[in-house]
């Protein structure tokens, strides 16, 4: 954590999902896959698994650097610091093999820019290093870029087998496209509120429950099961997890100089401002991004338009960005805004 | 035209298009700028006036490399191969300003990836080149990549003095923005039909008006008054103005190895599809992009939804992308497709 002589901690996580063909055989089930394997899998990424909670439907682990989750034929990574998530991955996917699962359906890799991507190892030493890694995995996968690229921008690689197998003819008869409803939704926050971000710190309160009670982060999905994490001196992760088997995560950097907050969530919402309203009044974000997946399925899928038209109305915010994406089998909603006070561009 | 050897010749262009702010004096027009003052910014372009056309409202000149169009506050510029657009901008601003125009209200600079980048000459070695030059001029400006970074895209950067002057609360209440209806269509193809090809080379025509007339373009859009050209040994450029003061320009680069056709026009229609699908039926390529932009008083501005939706439906093309992007008075669609049959994507 000390860079050049000066405290710094790249709190921007790398964010891996992996969606596994469903298997013939019903006893399959990436939860089959046992703690020290994963453990193996993750010292390839530089980081520990730091605690565990689950249920019938879902693992979720708190590791040193982020979260992993777990579900039957779904993989998610989420680390943030100087880890290399990408470096897991012929591991990962000869265990997914090895638990029946040899086929990749859908795979997406994403980030924000990096604050300091000079800090980064290798193969994640910036994003054209990335894809050439994936490239060589996935020889189909497509890179993307959303925002701006000289500013602030988030970064994408996806691919999935349907690009591949679908013949043209059933893609644009997207509709009846077979797949479970999906949808995550991302909000990446950046100069928090110091006063909300000193409560994530060790000398505050002695156990995590403290701080997620105090900051309002149990109030803002009431039905999960949380499983929080204090780090010493400063930083907090909570996972969530309910009975649906649907997740939530929060990762705090609170130091003033490089604060960054993310949530993340699979619930399924029909509308997502009153969430996105909830998670920034909690942690009062100078800017931040907000990106939004939603396949054919999920109920948030029509409604992403409307959030499209409908946020930034008469608020204070001043959307920055705002980026539509339509991938054969999801679409994407990107959205930057930041705060007319703080960034002073209401010249 | 010889690169290593082999010939090859490249069609996509950088495209330049500039909006001053209104000025107080009735009498300011860019049309005042004399030929040999557009010749000299012309030079630094590495490319020559090689045919003039005009009307009440807007001047059009074919290139010896594309196209140029001047018209009271707004200029256009569009030029192939190995030119250098961006090292005339300077020479430009001055220009503008001894007319009258000394505030740049918007600028677009855009072109998809090409096709051979190691030959193109500096500033437009690569798109972090084009946009360190354009940020040394317009230090607000934001750069954008749409489509697949790693496979095929198009590069978009752009500056609007409304990003600085407009407070958010004006930014949120869009609709309110005071400007003139503007929208601008390109399609850019690729892979085209070599019959319809052949048409384009000297030894079939000996004037352009022949390659225009049998190969359907004078039928577009029946209003254009037309300047065609046809090169030797091959290669066409034409302008077409209407008494409105809209224009559209095609360039085709029409060898089999590397065949390229661009179709530009600002007309304003309320449903672009019909207009799609005849440049698509005329030049029949095996690829294109389309891109559309509007702002927020133009006609085409609710209708992108739809085309967004409709296009794709029940025929053979394949939409490999789709997104959208909301700027603050723009909004500009990006689509790409690819014909099944010769991609051989449906296995």
């Amino acid at each position: 954590m000390l860079e050049n002589g000066s405290h710094f901690f790249e709190g921007v996580e790398k964010l891996l999902e992996i969606w596994f063909e469903e298997s013939s055989n019903g006893d399959d089930d990436l939860r089959n896959i046992s703690r020290s394997d994963w453990e193996n899998v993750l010292s390839n990424v530089n980081c520990q698994i730091i605690s565990t909670s689950k249920n019938d439907i879902i693992d979720a682990f708190v590791l040193s650097e982020s979260s992993m989750f777990v579900s039957k034929r779904r993989w998610i990574l989420k680390t943030c610091g100087t880890t290399t998530p990408l470096k897991c991955l012929g591991q990962l996917l000869k265990l997914a093999e090895a638990n029946g699962y040899n086929v990749v359906a859908d795979l997406f890799y994403s980030r924000k820019n990096f604050t300091r991507p000079e800090a980064q190892i290798t193969p994640h030493q910036g994003f054209t290093e990335e894809v050439t890694y994936l490239d060589s995995i996935f020889p189909n996968g497509r890179s993307y870029c959303l925002g701006s690229m000289n500013l602030e921008c988030w970064y994408l690689y996806t691919f999935s087998r349907s690009d591949i197998k679908i013949t043209p003819q059933l893609i644009s008869d997207e509709k009846n496209v077979d797949s479970d409803p999906d949808q995550t939704i991302e909000i990446l926050m950046q100069d928090l509120d110091p006063e909300t971000m000193s409560i994530f710190y060790k000398n505050k309160f002695n156990d995590a429950n403290g701080a997620t009670v105090k900051s309002g982060i149990d109030t803002i999905l009431p039905t999960m099961h949380i499983d929080d994490f204090l780090f010493d001196p400063c930083g907090y992760s909570m996972n969530g997890i309910n009975d649906k088997g649907e997740y939530m995560t929060i990762h705090i950097t609170p130091e003033n100089q490089f604060s960054y907050v993310s949530f993340e969530t699979n619930v399924a919402l029909s509308n997502y401002r009153k969430l996105i309203n909830q998670v920034i009044n909690t942690f009062k974000p100078g800017k931040f991004i907000v990106t939004i997946f939603a396949n054919k399925c999920s109920l948030a899928y029509e409604t992403m338009k409307e959030l499209e038209v409908e946020y930034s109305q008469g608020s204070h915010w001043k959307r920055t960005d705002m980026q539509c994406c339509n991938f054969p089998s999801y679409n994407l909603l990107f959205a930057q805004y930041s705060h007319s006070e703080k960034t002073g561009d209401n010249l």
